[in-house]
């Protein structure tokens, strides 16, 4: 980031930033003075940041966020970009802004919910599809609702709109409705509540079937947009997580995505919700991008042909990421015992645990030095950050680089 | 788009609007109501809408902004897509925001001006290019220099983020920096300036050599950032187009694509630009989609290994559009003679003319019952829209249809 200075502030309030400008009548001596004001207040995600180091040879990651490499289907990908390719121009000419009605109608029929693909728009990531809906919800200094601890990628976008975040505590049973029920009640009247419901990035926990109802019925006496955000619903190991938020509701919209479940590089995730709000998004979506790819809209639309063979591909990777989750819970419960709490996920690709009187944060880079890296849980704090808290993912290592990896932790730990 | 409806005020003026609201205590009537100011302001892209009438059966369309289908290199996508797919799982896999390093040093090869790999960032599509400029340079209110006519997908990019217009006439040397200089000493203190360089959408004019180093130099002395556009640069007639504007300027952006030349359904763009900006870009890029399509990027970094391919599909696609802007120049000239001004497009995509007394806009439908479709200029207009104007595409009409289609417009313009 460029370092921040003095902004223009004559028709944009900027109390926020508590910054006044003056400029000059001719040239500026530093052209980062023209940043918008929150350009100027973004700041780089440190996870990606941390990644840098957790890539040095030797390191044994559980820090990425990204699905395990053998869990992409190479072979069929490339018979979907042929077969994509193959169809005709359409393939790589411009395309609709809301998506190829093909894509989603396979993306229809991808989704548990009953959903008509004219209730869908395709995006560019489960991302695009967070940042267009707090675009066009999110008015500079709302009150926007987030789980603490949350995805660090939705709380960026969320706050380069000019949200003004609430964190609500998120415990083994997801986002404590309870206490959002209280602070409604005390007048919070936010604009949207984000909620991951399904194995929780960072946390692992899944939000309960009684508390999906109380989201929904708060959503609809206080009047705001419930956004579930969804990308590993399907990634679950022991039983289907339960259904969705509010299915029907005008409050409700769902970002789903194929990064988990096929690839991410494709950058193709979808939306559903109600018709007043897919068609601000798509508005939204022209001035963004246009439109998501359309040779990731055939290569997914190709893939959809044969159901089967999504069907056992979603359990060749439950079975990849079961097993590596098991071998990550297996080797804190050795190592650690009791000194290691944590919700065992039910899905997904993350164990939070902390470590009474480890600061997490600090000891990162001799965590990276003893050969293993994690994400702070500071990174994912809104209020007042855990900084014993980590988040370790079971996606990219095998079984026996979880237990190394677990047996270094250690070593750091009560070093 | 959703009804307007009175918004959120508490925390954002929105004097621009003139709206108060009063949120109830519990519920909400119409969730619409949930919108932010500038979605509620947003409208969808007039020539999108006009283009339902255009592909109606039997209608020569003039009316796209499309490149022509027979342009695109099936063969050679097919082989690239293959290839990148070949190359393993990091095709697929979660990327560098700025884009992957071999598809910048690949797009650095590509761009005429020259750009070090590290001074590119991918985008999703030149289109997305110029939102995230907006983005980390707009604050609500900002005054923003356009051309008068421009392109409307810009306008409505600039103007979703806050943007205030300033429209600058263009001829047919394109913008009139003189007239932008006279604004400047009389005050105009713009955050940026928006600029189709060569073979302009929608008036088919380049910017004179002089003008662009006027513009550099008004860009240094007021302190402003000139966002360059350029789609279109490679697909010169006759001769190639001046260089980019004011080379290695801290005050200088430029956006490109491979929509024109290659496929627009890839989605992909690239923009090159001092590190202040690019830098703040990428942070907005993180929270938009985290990056632009691997398997975009992958065949563009497979069809750039072969230099010599490239610059033959170059010479066929400015063969297929220089045969066709000849056959539009032909048939306008041979049809309205005089009464159908316009300069004559040195590349690109359209003809920008005039029908003096002829009300392009009121009188689209006829011209579509007729069998041609166009995009009335007022579509581009920013503060008084030129009504008799039109803008007709000769990218995706053979010779043949281009002569019949203006046959057609000429029954209609003297019916």
């Amino acid at each position: 980031m460029p370092s921040s200075g003095p902004v223009e502030a004559k028709r944009s309030p900027g109390e926020r930033l508590g910054r006044c400008y003056r400029r000059p009548v001719t040239g500026t001596a530093d052209p980062a003075l023209l940043l918008s004001r929150r350009a100027q207040g973004a700041t780089s995600s440190t996870i990606r940041d941390i990644l840098v180091h957790a890539s040095a040879p030797g390191v044994i990651s559980l820090a990425g966020g990204i699905p395990a490499p053998s869990s992409f289907p190479m072979a069929e990908l490339r018979a979907a970009a042929l077969a994509a390719l193959e169809g005709g121009t359409d393939a790589v000419q411009y395309g609709r802004t809301d998506g190829d009605p093909a894509c989603r109608a396979a993306l229809a029929g991808w989704t548990d919910a009953q959903v008509e693909p004219e209730d869908l728009v395709v995006t560019t990531g489960s991302q695009q599809g967070l940042d267009l809906v707090s675009r066009v919800l999110v008015d500079d200094g709302d009150p926007v609702v987030v789980g603490d601890p949350d995805y660090l990628g939705s709380l960026q976008a969320l706050r380069s709109h000019g949200a003004q975040l609430t964190a609500i505590p998120v415990d083994g049973d997801g986002l404590r409705t309870d206490v959002l029920a209280e602070r409604l009640a005390a007048g919070l009247r936010p604009k949207l509540a984000y909620v991951v419901t399904n194995f929780h990035n960072p946390t692992g926990a899944t939000l309960s079937t009684e508390r999906r109802v109380h989201l929904a019925e708060l959503a609809e006496r206080y009047g705001f947009v419930v956004v579930e955000d969804d990308p590993y619903g399907e990634l679950w190991f022991d039983a289907p997580p339960p259904g969705p938020v509010g299915p029907g509701s005008e409050h409700v919209v769902r970002l789903r995505s194929v990064s988990k479940t096929v690839a991410p590089g494709l950058r193709l995730g979808w939306m559903a919700g109600p018709r007043w709000l897919l068609d601000a998004v798509i508005v939204a979506k022209q001035s963004s991008d246009l439109h998501t790819s359309s040779l990731s809209q055939g290569v997914v639309t190709a893939l959809a042909q044969d159901p089967a063979w999504r069907a056992a591909h979603l359990d060749r990777s439950r079975a990849l990421y079961r097993e590596r989750r098991d071998g990550l819970v297996d080797a804190l419960h050795q190592t650690f015992g009791d000194a290691a709490p944590f919700t065992v996920p039910g899905g997904g690709m993350f164990v939070w645990t902390r470590f009474e009187g480890f600061d997490a944060t600090a000891r990162l880079l001799d965590a990276v030095a003893a050969g293993v890296a994690y994400v702070p849980g500071s990174a994912f704090g809104v209020d007042a950050p855990d900084h014993s808290a980590m988040r370790l993912s079971f996606a990219t290592a095998s079984v026996d680089e979880l237990h190394e990896a677990v047996r270094r932790l250690h070593a750091v730990v009560t070093a």
